[in-house]
């Protein structure tokens, strides 16, 4: 599914709040009527409060046969129009949206101008300082590979370890040049580590930081350091990748570890 | 400037509706602090409730010598993000942002998917039909030159003729051909011109009518026949031009000519 999330209080379900999970877990109720039982929507993860979704999945078992594509429409048709069903399979019952993720990449749009653009408020975070792009390159491949993220995970976070590998890390400008956007694909993210990640790269870019701080980064394992958390607005999951989609890159973070 | 006309109820000033005028003219009256005299501001013409705009025009007289980039950053940081100022002139006290307009340049952002688009709902209006870019190339041409646009102005329009002269009538799809945008500029638009121009431009690409049916609709001129008015959220006031802007298009529509 793709979602805006600007008027979502996040993914995850909470009493009064209108939320992704909550939504669509209402609607899948729906559409099963009365179901003698609950129906519950599983995630392959959460969102945070204002972060969109390009390519967010999510697993249910729904009690009655349904085609795929009726239960795609049926899902559209009652939805808000800011949450968008773009594909529906039917799964064997071992699928578990959340425990069965390889992988995932997230994007991330960074406007440049220096006035927030009426248009890309909630699409985008703003950069006012300078971008060298070479300098970000050299930023962006320090990540690639298995490391420890200590330094680069919110408070709050409930991982068991923070070691993580990013297959992929790379930037590139729109075609007007007003945005630089982010694509970050690796086994598993940690709580705000791409929005942590993004302003790290970013203060390289800026000149404010070594161009090889994240070494140092990994080294101290100190969150402190890496201060700026860039806004949620800018954030999208793009895909989620489950064990076979992408052979190159097959391994899956085991449940217990993360 | 430029607005996302999402939120606002167009931009007239109305009492107790949040509108374009209404929001500069506050802000405008606040930067004078207390101003002897209230400050009124004038746009080239209104923009109805959830139409955009990325080239609108305002002046207003402003009590007291500021220079335009202070002018520029000072409006900027206390409107409202869907409100961006993108440049400031100090105009001739003869200037008027209305009487002295000599043409405007529309955009419609029609989207093509089956389903609505989350992150364009705002910004574009959708079309499910068929799309024959050959026959609407043919209706957009037959737009261009003076014409009576009778059957193209909505009621409640109180314009004194229905005479416009449209200088260029375009289409072009996007990079990913999700969505048909159209440009029109003329020396002057009547009310819901555009957005009844584009849904009979977008029936004759159906084949929902004859390639030539403007030519029929010039000279039955009944608004009955042009029914459909295609949604606020796809339009955009892109560009307005004053006498001098435009060499090969000087004419200006006289005031009492609207």
């Amino acid at each position: 599914m793709a979602y805006d999330g600007t008027n979502f209080s996040g993914f995850q379900r909470q009493p009064n709040e209108r939320t992704i999970e909550g939504t669509l877990t209402k609607v899948v109720n729906k559409m099963a009527k009365s179901p003698k039982e609950h129906i519950s929507v599983y995630g392959s993860g959460r969102t945070d409060a204002g972060v969109h979704a390009l390519g967010q999945v999510a697993h249910f078992d729904f009690p009655y046969d349904l085609k795929e594509i009726n239960m795609l429409k049926g899902l559209n048709s009652m939805l808000p129009l800011d949450i968008k069903i773009l594909d529906v399979k039917i799964v064997s019952s071992n699928f578990h949206a959340r425990y069965d993720v390889s992988g995932k990449k997230y994007m991330y749009r960074m406007y440049l101008g220096e006035f927030k653009n009426p248009f890309k408020r909630f699409y985008t975070a703003q950069w006012k300082f300078p971008v060298d792009i070479n300098k970000i390159n050299i930023a962006l491949n320090d990540l690639i590979g298995e490391h420890d993220f200590t330094s680069f995970v919110a408070s709050g976070s409930s991982a068991k370890t923070n070691v993580r590998t990013i297959y992929e890390a790379k930037c590139n400008f729109n075609s007007d040049k007003s945005e630089i956007i982010f694509e970050f694909y690796g086994n598993g993210f940690l709580y705000n580590m791409v929005r942590i990640l993004v302003g790290v790269v970013l203060e390289i870019g800026a000149g404010k930081r070594n161009e090889h701080d994240i070494l140092r980064l990994y080294k101290i394992k100190d969150r402190n350091e890496a201060r700026r958390t860039v806004p949620a607005s800018g954030l999208y999951l793009k895909h989620v990748y489950y064990e076979g989609d992408d052979p190159k890159h097959p391994t899956k973070l085991p449940y217990h570890q993360r």
